[in-house]
């Protein structure tokens, strides 16, 4: 597959540097770019990689300038114009329609147009899928679950039943999307299962990582709303609701029936508390554990989590612990010398 | 499916306050009510969402008092009665006796009545089912492994050869029972893996969440004793033993031969070292690095973790650190002055 | 089966001591011992443990010396010994070679001899496989993957294509090998998808726990080195390139593009921020969150991590902050009262 400058320009809306009928053969990562690719210059700190770099062509925000003879794109925002121009060179894997031999589908199947159920796929009673929905193989989908059009289901995932996909989901391999929800009552010292009888909703345009857990929730719905994406081995506990355009990094954990606004970043490893509310635009720095309510637009770090401001300069602080523990041993010592000399109405000189 | 107030009155064991006859069509969360359902009211904060409540009825404890014009049923441990009417409408699932036709199973296969193999499973050669087990979907039993009345395990779990599993077990979605433990022994600079021999036992009533790795014992067995239930994508080390009814929370690390006593509570993200000892009715909390053993009844925090009074007193005081280095160096500086002018064989006025 | 401890004394070069003949049936933990079994005696806090001990032999140090009357075999590295004598006695598990009539295989499969292809199994496009490769029920391997001799791969794993697996590599169950990795583009206040067309490279010797998950590179190769053994529930992320000899313990996560040096160790739950570099030999402790390079051979702890000997003054005097705090007040105290009496241009004495 090859295309021109021009072309590739025309599709990220940018601006030809150089010769505009360059044909470029791929794309490529800036730190192993091979020759006749194009690469991602993403700023500055990149012209001097780029400068010894084999590739053919460029990719480079508008406020900088390509070294003389180097040609390429120059865009408002680079790295969405290599991300677009990375799908033209490896557009989706187009999946024939239709249904293998040995997938197993259970009655009340609706499905709509250029649907792919890969081999060994279990469909339950009662499912309904969308146009060109394709299900990878060994998924296994529960019975009543509905799945919108276009979303696709990694090899070997479950959804389990009653669970609702929006429109362009992704999940991943390997993720159960409506296990229970961990929910027991204390009876003379035995634990009681709550049924966790709710289900999972998921709106359009989520994408869910390998291995991830979304419990259903013990009545009502877990919900995770449009344009989400979580990483791969996070735990989504019952009852959680998720706003849209969340970035929610690998392993971190969300407790039962915790509240996230709109655009909230959850870093790796982070955790959640049981029914606390983090409000819109807030983020969570890595292995941050919060414990309360966060506002909106909040910067949390830390365990307990508190204003990043605050930990910085409690963990700038805590370097110096050690240091500190010295001044004041030496100044209790000093004191004491001071009280002495004055109990014996005198100088330290004076008794001399 | 219709209950009066009456019947459920009876099924556990509380008593009507208002219209006994009421009918009610079933369950909802106090914060999603539904028309006609009966919902639960833990305690007197939520008195105020029950007025305004479209529900037909309420489950509330014995200390509490209606508000006037409300039906419902006033019981000893409402969360347990709420659990209990949940179930009451919401019956487990009725699987038929039989195994599908696409399962593969090895010789040697011995089961109860009553037996549910779903679709596209594997079990190996000479493994044993008791009455009523339902296995589901794309799961994998391998060979000797024998597995106790009423245990359900979820779809594409995996459990490894001679694992037993006793009886009402409940094993989520893709968790998998019996996988090698990590052990290894330096060579020259290389890591020679010891063949992990043993298996893992896992006893009456427990429950194990989703994509949850238990792994079997280097010789001997990994055990996990009755009634305990484990949360989501925990991971259980070789050789472990965890005592009766505990609860491990979602994305707990129990490493390699620890032992954990009776009704042990692990918090979420909890990390428990090799070889320690956890007493009976120790608490750990979310997060909690637990070093060295743990006392019985314990409740301990932080990273390592301590007793959580200790641990709260120390985070109480890291707020406070910068403001305690400002006061060290001011005290730092007055002592000076009064050292100097004490050298000088007299007080600051005396020199004046 | 049976062994004389002459004949084991030969499988692992060390020296007999006591009855060369004596028969013995297998293997047992030093713990759980069993009649006519050997086990192991690590070192001389064992001592006390062997002499009670059912078994009937004891692998034991080179600077040891058993009790009288007990037998043996004296050698270098006894837990090497222990290894190679359980292997002996559980030898792997033979698998028939050929493939199982419920598996789907897809075109341009090539295989070399004694493959093993379970039941359930599903195989795209153009794979090819070596030698002796296992691969176990339910595995879903996608196209032109490759893998090498002697490999073997647990139920239910999911191989991505384009996978190149190396020789003797050995994959738990439920691990995903090649998602897609976590990147997007914010545009307009959305998530823009990078597409991620890289993939995953792990070469010889390599092993990964269960439910694991390695995430394809974006553009290139996400590399794990000759010899890594990585435990269940680890996440890796894209473009991270993993050296020789590690040893990665449950639920670390490695964020993307991080670059480890050979024979580095990762203990359970630590995290890697993405894009640093840790050196060769260079030990991470449990849960050590690392934000920034980490030099050759050091051993760095703590949230953020640091050196291990800085982190261990910095909790130990933790520990005594609340006390700190206490003594500073008390010399506040003292402080201002001598600055009172130095005012009064007297000692406390002077003024009574």
């Amino acid at each position: 597959m090859m295309a021109s400058l021009s072309r590739l320009a025309a599709l990220v809306g940018g601006e030809v540097i150089g010769n505009s009928e360059l044909e470029v053969k791929g794309v490529s990562g800036i730190e192993e770019a091979r020759p006749g690719t194009i690469t991602l210059v993403g700023g500055a700190k990149f012209l001097a990689m780029a400068e010894k770099s084999p590739a053919a062509a460029f990719i480079f925000p508008k406020d900088l300038q390509l070294p003389p003879g180097l040609a390429g794109i120059k865009v408002e925002n680079p790295r969405l114009a290599f991300a677009k121009i990375l799908r033209f060179f490896h557009p989706p894997q187009d999946f024939p329609a239709g249904i293998h031999s040995s997938a197993v589908i259970e009655e009340g199947f609706k499905c709509g147009e250029g649907c792919y159920i890969g081999p060994l796929v279990f469909i339950g009673k009662d499912v309904t899928l969308g146009d060109r929905v394709v299900i990878h193989p060994g998924v296994v989908i529960e019975e009543k679950t509905a799945i919108g059009d276009d979303t696709e289901i990694h090899a070997n995932a479950v959804i389990k039943d009653r669970t609702l996909l929006g429109k362009r989901v992704i999940i991943h391999a390997g993720a159960v999307i409506g296990s229970d929800g961990f929910g027991y009552i204390q009876d003379q010292g035995e634990h009681y299962k709550i049924p966790q009888v709710g289900r999972v909703i998921i709106e359009d345009d989520v994408e869910i990582g390998a291995n991830v857990t979304v419990d259903r929730a013990t009545t009502g719905a877990t919900l995770i709303k449009r344009g989400t994406k979580i990483d791969n081995l996070v735990q989504v506990g019952h009852n959680v609701e998720i706003g849209q355009d969340n970035l929610v990094v690998a392993q971190v954990g969300i407790a039962g029936s915790a509240r996230l606004g709109d655009r909230v970043t959850l870093a790796g490893q982070a955790g959640i508390k049981d029914h606390v509310t983090i409000g819109a635009d807030a983020v969570i720095a890595a292995r941050g554990m919060v414990i309360g309510d966060v506002p909106p637009g909040a910067f949390y770090s830390g365990q307990p989590a508190r204003s990043h401001t605050k930990e910085m300069r409690i963990q700038a602080v805590a370097g110096r612990l050690p240091e500190l523990i010295k001044k004041v041993k030496d100044l209790e010592k000093r004191l004491a010398e001071l009280e002495a000399a004055n109990a014996r109405g005198n100088s330290p000189e004076k008794k001399a």
